[in-house]
């Protein structure tokens, strides 16, 4: 048996690790910080990427590739950007192997096959994106120009822990360019608006939306907008960002266009990104002490079907039922799958199915098929009725569609009742030690007072948010003016 | 305007090159030998990778993601595959950057940020991949494995050709793990034909399925199935290759399993991918002087509207017919753009979708909405018709059906056309220097021989084809017997 999860009581941080390696999503590899997504974390993630690559396609983006390396002389244009990546990026200095002198059968660095220039493997693509939007842009007519790349980023990362924070990812990135500041605003608000949509109404995490402080935004940009999630454990993470970039890298790269008054003007910018980080997030937000709790959108078995026998000839007669079950929801869009193994038993297939999050489980025995009846469980309430065979279908698809609305309600008042009002530091601190979650606090606004909160507390400005009260009042850390209160929280 | 595309009989790699920059397919990047692929040209891969991803899953392949980079210690495990990548690996030797002291505002790599081994980044993943099964495979029961990753490899090639040839490209790569011998070739033959499938009926590429002789088969294979195509130019280009890599991979790291006989077993192997190159295949099979000719299939837009019109009421009364013909032909499936610009003038528009290679232009006129019809243009004929409106949408739909099969009788007959039999060495040269195209020859089977022969002649040996007559003969180059006739040519 695969079970024995570390409950999340006990070690929150240990339940994750187990979880995501036991349920098959993701595990380590040889490479340091790497991963290695497996056939069932993938396949949850090309529903993700399935559903965002359709929105990005139904607002006018198209994809695009571009190479991953970024010559250092490229990288190193855009000062602010690349100060804020240098530290954690992999370099290409040679591009041979050869056999090695000192140990036969082994390779080693050719020497002479020194690159006259390092390439960096691209930890975001801004710079070389850039470098090829100057020679798309030359008019009005050439913008907006919105592109989207599907691709893997590299950032060496000290301490890494899988989906949330590997060497290599996985991620989208959008680029795009437009003749005004107030167009590539909108576009950068638009993004935000629909990663919360997506993470809201795909993948039922609750989200704020808001921007980021000076201290936190993406080097190089103007603005961050953000999406915040809460997660079980009291901890915030970051799920989304979408960029207003200015004239920064149009000004780095001199990429001008003619306006239609005929004058020479640089291209405003934005860019954009989710990642595999967000299998993390959907990992922290539903799932409990006995394995994975997915959200029938994100699940690649939506219902399986075990059956219950003692002989070849009970199978026969529940597996007749069990397919003609099987395809009157596959008819309706549901993934099914029948697993009629005789290798293992009901009871492990039953922990096995739990532990993958299977949002519901059909149980067809030689009694359901006297009465015309099934045992339905449902994964997320760990709950189990008897249901009738007749218009089974309908009721699973009336079922699934409220199972993935409730996880969110319940993520959602878990997360309302994570945001907790603070008016003084002591208050902030015992708020953060007891409970966790957001602390809704005043803050002056500087850089200064936010980076002493972080060093006494590991706190940080998650966002400054759009919605809820926007009183002024005073920092509860200096006493100045506060123009609104601000979320801290400490943060994956 | 974008025209003047040198044409084919003047410089038949000249007009490939021009083709796939000026009909927005790909482009040089600032990274030597590495493309951009620019958002029409994604566009048409995007197809390509859907209906390979239904193919694999439908023969009951799976998905993941395993790390670009492979430590140097795994890369040579596998000696023969080692050797025959070493010579084109990019290596990454540190992990973060500096600002340089002698260059203010620039930046070096921190010469104390060397990794302690090497990372190679992946020109093929067999080594990652194998390192992982190992930890994935125990019994018999854990078999067979068959899993496909979407990746970018990377192979430092000195003489690079968008598409046909770049530093970085992306592919997909299947590795599959099997209890016995049997399955493993089977896999790689069902792959092979899946291939084939997919490139006659999909691309509308003719192919010719065989194997690879020693010398061109893959560094660690044991056999190599491939499908050889026919460019306009008399050369060949090789589509998709799938390996049978018996135990080699297993033994290098050590990967067994428990039989159901109880013994303990290496595993046997596969590997099989298709690249970004067969967009380069799709461009040489089909394209003429005027453009891109796209099978419909693989054509981002299907059809395409321009009104044409000389004024503001004449554009809305076109726009009306023009948006109700669109909608009929969306209802079918078809992909249709209407193009009501008003700042690119008729001809500019039928040149821009003739060099882009949209499979039917409609065009409206104000004679048009009286007459009830509309003009329809075949870009692979460069023929018009005028046609009815009424029933439009049913004429399209199996024009572009009829189009797709077309185009592949065409090249079928171009490619059959440039098969020729050669009975001794003169005729080949002759041949060769004539004509070009496959040259079906006798050869005695040795690496020796096939060496001298390209060494003469730059021609190769393509595959050893499964179909065609299979007589004994004599070698036209040494005289020694010969088993079966083989396929030489000149090859990109």
């Amino acid at each position: 048996m695969k079970k024995s999860l570390t409950s999340r009581k006990e070690d929150y941080s240990k339940w994750y690790n187990e979880l995501v390696v036991k349920a098959d999503l993701a595990e380590n590899s040889a490479v340091r910080g790497c991963m290695t997504i497996k056939p069932y974390g993938y396949a949850i993630w090309e529903k993700m990427q399935a559903e965002l690559d359709k929105r990005f396609k139904e607002t006018g983006h198209e994809n695009a590739y571009f190479p991953l390396f970024v010559p250092k002389s490229l990288f190193e244009l855009e000062e602010k950007n690349a100060e804020g990546f240098a530290k954690e990026c992999a370099v290409v200095t040679h591009y041979r192997l050869q056999n090695d002198p000192d140990r036969p059968g082994k390779l080693r660095v050719d020497p002479e096959a020194k690159l006259d220039e390092e390439l960096v493997v691209r930890p975001t693509s801004e710079a070389v994106i850039w470098n090829t939007f100057k020679g798309w842009i030359e008019s009005y007519r050439d913008l907006p120009l919105k592109i989207n790349q599907w691709a893997n980023v590299v950032r060496w990362e000290m301490r890494t822990r899988l989906f949330l924070r590997t060497t290599e990812f996985l991620w989208q990135e959008g680029h795009t360019a437009h003749a005004t500041k107030k167009e590539a605003v909108e576009e950068a608000e638009l993004i935000n608006a629909l990663y919360a949509d997506f993470a809201e109404n795909f993948l039922a995490i609750p989200v704020i939306e808001g921007l980021k402080s000076e201290s936190e935004k993406f080097a190089g940009a103007v603005e961050t907008y953000c999406i915040e999630a809460m997660m079980q454990d009291g901890k915030a993470l970051q799920a989304g960002t979408s960029h207003f970039l200015g004239e920064n890298f149009a000004k780095a790269f001199d990429v001008k266009f003619t306006s239609d008054q005929g004058k020479q003007e640089y291209v405003w910018a934005t860019s954009w990104g989710v990642s595999t980080r967000l299998m993390g997030a959907l990992v922290m937000t539903h799932s409990d002490d006995h394995g994975l709790v997915l959200p029938p959108n994100l699940a690649p078995i939506q219902v399986v079907i075990v059956p219950i026998f003692k002989n070849d000839e009970q199978l026969e007669l529940i597996s007749e039922k069990a397919n003609a079950i099987a395809e009157a929801l596959r008819s309706k869009g549901i993934r099914v799958k029948y697993d009629n193994r005789t290798t293992h038993k009901p009871g492990w297939k039953f922990a096995e199915y739990e532990l993958k999050g299977i949002p519901l489980r059909i149980a067809i025995g030689p009694k359901d098929l006297e009465k015309g009846s099934v045992e339905l469980a449902r994964r997320d309430l760990l709950s189990k009725t008897f249901e009738q065979q007749e218009g089974l279908e309908n009721l699973i698809e009336n079922l699934l569609k409220d199972i993935q609305q409730e996880l969110f309600n319940k993520a959602k008042a878990f997360r309302d009742d994570h945001i907790t009002k603070a008016d003084s530091f002591e208050e902030f601190k015992d708020i953060l030690e007891s409970k966790g979650g957001f602390i809704s606090a005043h803050w002056d606004g500087t850089a200064e007072t936010e980076e002493k909160i972080k060093e006494l507390t590991k706190a940080t400005i998650r966002c400054i948010p759009f919605s809820g009260d926007k009183e002024a009042g005073k920092c509860m850390f200096t006493g100045r003016d506060s123009a609104q209160r601000v979320l801290f929280a400490k943060a994956y």
